[in-house]
């Protein structure tokens, strides 16, 4: 497999120090607690040490972006279309499963990216990350989508305005239950099961 | 009707101009970029002023989101769900529509809450706001999906989950429009479409 820019094996040992260390930062104090002397704090290491790594604090945030958006990414592109099904579940299960039965390191980086979306209105360098990472994600669910309704796994529609639909779901069911106290997944995911099952009339 | 207290007539005049910096300063720096300073100097007032109407800056946040969330569900709870499938073109455009139909006010007001989500993972005054958010707008999902299903509008289904799925498809296809470069929104419309109504498969 190629060393993809998002490959965390591509960092020094020291930005992933501090890429572990902005990840924790955010999650604990969200983006307006995002200061350079406190990731640098949170790192063990000094501010000096992590000028030498990054420019400024904005380089260092994109690319904990990068590093977040990759991970998901990678593990998306890694399940297999050909059980379309199977596939659709282990993507839901990625990004909206419980904390309980999702590994740490992909729940750190679903919050980040939450984290990250709404400065993402305003800083041109994060906007262009999730604008790949959602276009990464509806590329997989369309050709997922198609496969399966190729094969009657799913019901007869338009791939493309459907692929577009479920990343929409899933991001939103992701951004909710981060940002409210309301159980919104196990909901999103009978709902997607009952849009996209031929089953879901009792037919 | 009575004045609730996201009414933004129960406000003063002072606390309206404050919270119309809060919304321009928000949208324009991000949450990150909201001090109280920038807030002062956007509404031509001294940081003395802002104190007189407000205790510090969360309570000034948390009012915008407060304002913001209330000016969408006075909106929705305004259509009348006896015509459900035009409450629900009227909801989609309210939350998805292009800026150059849907009023200022309101566009305003959507981006102010899907910038403030983010920091409402690490802020529970927020959290609570944008709970209430979207308990109000599940709600008013699910009675106008209700009555669409009795009366054969939209497709049969369980009027609980099919509103916790819409209201994670619009929200996400709104902070998805506001954090990339995508055109989701005619997609995403196209898609509700196609999952609600019964002429979707040509029958």
């Amino acid at each position: 497999m190629s060393e993809a820019p998002w490959m965390e094996a591509d960092r020094t040992v020291g930005q992933r120090e501090l890429l572990e260390a902005t990840f924790r930062v955010l999650r604990t104090h969200g983006h307006s607690g995002l200061s350079i002397g406190r990731i640098a704090a949170e790192s063990g290491r000094s501010k000096a040490t992590l000028y030498s790594h990054y420019d400024d604090r904005d380089e260092l945030v994109r690319d904990a972006l990068v590093v977040a958006t990759g991970r998901l990414t990678r593990r998306l592109e890694a399940l297999e279309t050909d059980d379309p099904a199977a596939a659709l579940d282990a993507t839901v299960e990625l990004l909206l499963g419980p904390a309980s039965t999702v590994e740490p390191s992909i729940v750190a980086a679903r919050e980040v990216v939450v984290e990250l979306r709404a400065e993402a209105a305003v800083d041109d360098g994060l906007r262009e990350v999730l604008t790949a990472f959602d276009d990464r994600l509806y590329d997989y669910l369309r050709e997922c989508l198609r496969v399966g309704i190729e094969h009657g796994v799913f019901e007869p529609g338009d791939p493309a305005i459907l692929a577009e639909h479920v990343a929409a779901t899933l991001n939103g069911a992701l951004v909710a239950s981060v940002s409210t106290d309301r159980e919104v997944a196990s909901r999103v995911r009978a709902g997607l099961h009952a849009q996209l099952e031929p089953t879901r009339q009792g037919s």
